[in-house]
């Protein structure tokens, strides 16, 4: 069995392991789960119980949560690509922690930028404060990935790796939320044009838009949620 | 040369990483950053550049920091301990799973309560709506993950691993923040008072309070912050 990965539309952070698997070359599915309503029904809690993508049915049959966990999932089947590296070496370090602070603290600084927006129980003065806090965070982590990319073409350094893919998932969020000008940011401009004009991204981009789109690795097709259900039930 | 952790005080999540080195038994040193102050200064940014403990100077002379990818080197490191997994094994996904929710979920859920007490230039009506925000991210969070522990003696299952290591440094930030009852998260209370009896977290928990610590694993004293400059100097 291929794998499948469970990508949430609109704009999930889903979208950087798309760009992984696309990377990777090797044969896998997608199934689509709009967010909210699919992402917290009861069908997909029994996929991610917390109610997030992106999720990974794996080969295996292993069910794996968390970007974090699935790029490093995926990761570990990465031989000869450069995407990652071997536990134990100076790179797996260099890239969990690039993928760590990228998860922490640029991932994160969003999180307050949606609630104010998806929560229904707030009022104006608590969503401003939190509209505020939220660019605070967006600016200081911009400032801080700003000096750590440097003039350097990828994250960590000649060759692009998972961490280019889960930031370009990220990164795109600032069309939303109006917060940072990223030409301030040149050194992350220029990453993220070059991110997305590669076939990957623009691939994921159309997945997620339901437009016709061209994979330049092994993608196999979309299944829908009872289809994988179906299948996660046979590999238990 | 043995490695040396930088540790935050007071209550750093670095404490986790205390415990982790603890328990695996091998030779280590510590190094004690006073946060802000230090942590913010010129100095620990050549250790650190975004100010933020830990950080791992390795034994190679290598400098890792964040506390998932200093997770991940210590358990590179591990083997026969139970304590982490080989890359590319199922244990491996479900504890970069695990350290992923508490780094994105649990950890990021205090954010806004810490940036409430700490930050000077935010008016009382921003500082009770970050806390109410913060008050419901740490309740979600609780409640989520006293799910997952269930009924299980450790967050992965029969064994302790790096996760509870990592979960009881940020699971006493509760007595800071007095937003939730942990007694009313019965799973977790049990895993608290388990892990607060434990040689190892009663060790990091003496550190951190400068008093008398005594070590069940490989500590082998604390250097001031110029003695580990010096050795990273010598290392580069």
């Amino acid at each position: 069995m291929s794998p499948i990965l469970f990508y949430g539309v609109p704009s999930g952070c889903s979208l950087g392991s798309i760009v992984a698997l696309e990377w990777l070359g090797k044969p896998y599915r997608l199934c689509r789960i709009e967010m909210p309503e699919v992402a917290s029904s009861a069908e997909y809690r029994r996929i991610n119980p917390v109610a997030e993508t992106p999720s990974l049915l794996a080969g295996s049959g292993e069910m794996i949560s968390e970007s974090l966990a699935i790029l490093n999932h995926i990761g570990a089947n990465t031989a000869g690509t450069g995407l990652a590296f071997a536990q134990g070496t100076p790179g797996f370090d260099r890239l969990n922690q690039m993928l760590a602070f990228l998860n922490t603290t640029f991932f994160s600084a969003f999180s307050p930028l949606w609630f104010a927006i998806e929560e229904q129980d707030i009022d104006d003065n608590d969503k401003r404060a939190l509209t505020n806090y939220g660019r605070t965070l967006v600016k200081r982590a911009h400032a801080q990935l700003e000096e750590m990319l440097g003039a350097k073409p990828w994250l960590l350094g000649a060759q692009r790796t998972l961490a280019d893919a889960y930031f370009i998932g990220i990164a795109r969020w600032t069309r939303y939320h109006d917060v940072v000008d990223r030409r301030d940011y040149p050194n992350l401009q220029r990453l993220y044009d070059k991110l997305e004009a590669d076939p990957a991204v623009q691939f994921a981009h159309a997945i997620e838009g339901g437009r016709a789109a061209t994979s330049s690795g092994g993608f196999r097709g979309e299944v829908s949620l009872d289809e994988a259900l179906g299948l996660l039930r046979q590999a238990a």
